[in-house]
């Protein structure tokens, strides 16, 4: 996955990852009356921006939330993206290794994708599925970019934070098998991003959050960059 | 989502919940000759089963490993589910406040379901669109039944382990706003159902585990019951 992301940004000098979250009601009315508003718009936005991109992020819950309908849509925005451009699919998946096995399957051979978003709160078995395949990977929600995100990340749990120790086992699970294994780090919370790059000088950081969130871009473009990226190795 | 499982569950003398989890290569071959073969599958089960159990639980991952055609698979089994039987839908959610809206919307008014899992790793604002429905609700990833679950869930965070931690919000969230909010505790981790129990002796327990994951039936049965079902109220 990271080989596939770092051709991307060097090939289009660019670190964003644009997001595909149409919210059907939110589409402009011309959209809305294409018989295919979703895939209309996003289409559009995909043939607007692709050299300018290092990723797009579809999150499956604004295509679910149309049914099967939705998710044939997602299907087809999907194809129009450019052979060069990583997709990150956003599920924030968790479950048991056989479920998540599942997840993978739907996620990088059904639709194609280059990795996935993944929720650590059960643990390395229910990783393994999206962090084992060299081609593919996922990034882990370490520190996200809601205002509840404090009521379980921000607990101690020993020496460190719970959102810290997600990051220590990316980290090494990095250093084992690298180039399958991201962080997701809200840029709403650029303390806890700085604290993160600290520990985990060479994950690639998914940052969301800039935009409606209202995130800070300038310590995104400080922090988000690995060691790797940086030293350009 | 709870007074809909109470009455179930003395409706059929049950606390049985029946997973809906079809891995296609491992049906009858007669079954996999069909022409939609999930669904036959998964119908045959309802129907042989109906009048036994309290709810129903699909698993997300399995219908979506079948793309579009899965997921309108699913819909299908859903619709063959007597109006008497809760549906939860096993999708392990968890994201931002306006994403898991977006979730609620897929899993409440697409398909149907009466309650969903959710993984509380990104706090309650990720969890109000499952929790804030009073015919609806969530059952909160606590211990989960797989062998990782510790690599986080039993971490210390103050005095209490981070699954406790779980708990302990299901129940401020349950004493405030009873009905739509319950715990997932792994039949395979004994000791820490009990624990649980005693932490939040009303929230409805779901209980996975028992079957192949080798969990246990005779404590799910002691521990599982929450107060409120055991006193008769």
């Amino acid at each position: 996955m990271e080989a596939r992301l770092v051709s991307a940004q060097q090939a289009h000098h660019s670190w964003l990852c644009v997001g595909l979250d149409p919210l059907l009601e939110q589409l402009p009315a011309a959209v809305q009356r294409e018989e295919r508003p979703l895939v209309a718009f996003c289409r559009a936005i995909v043939e607007a921006t692709a050299d300018l991109v290092c990723a797009y992020k579809p999150n499956l819950a604004f295509w679910l939330a149309h049914g099967a309908e939705g998710l044939a849509a997602l299907q087809d925005v999907l194809e129009a993206i450019p052979q060069d451009v990583p997709v990150i699919l956003d599920g924030k998946f968790s479950d048991v290794g056989h479920t998540a096995a599942a997840y993978a399957r739907f996620a990088f051979d059904r639709l194609g994708a280059d990795a996935v978003t993944a929720n650590p709160y059960l643990g390395l078995d229910g990783l393994r599925p999206f962090l084992e395949r060299q081609d593919r990977g996922a990034f882990l929600l370490a520190r996200t970019s809601n205002p509840s995100a404090p009521d379980l990340q921000d607990r101690a749990v020993g020496e460190r934070l719970l959102y810290e120790q997600v990051a220590w086992l990316a980290a090494l699970w990095h250093s084992e098998t690298p180039g399958t294994c991201g962080l997701v780090v809200g840029a709403t919370y650029p303390q806890e991003m700085a604290t993160l790059r600290a520990l985990a000088p060479t994950l690639p950081f998914l940052i969301p959050g800039i935009g409606a969130q209202g995130g800070d871009l300038a310590s995104a473009v400080v922090h988000g960059p690995s060691a790797l990226r940086v030293s350009g190795r």
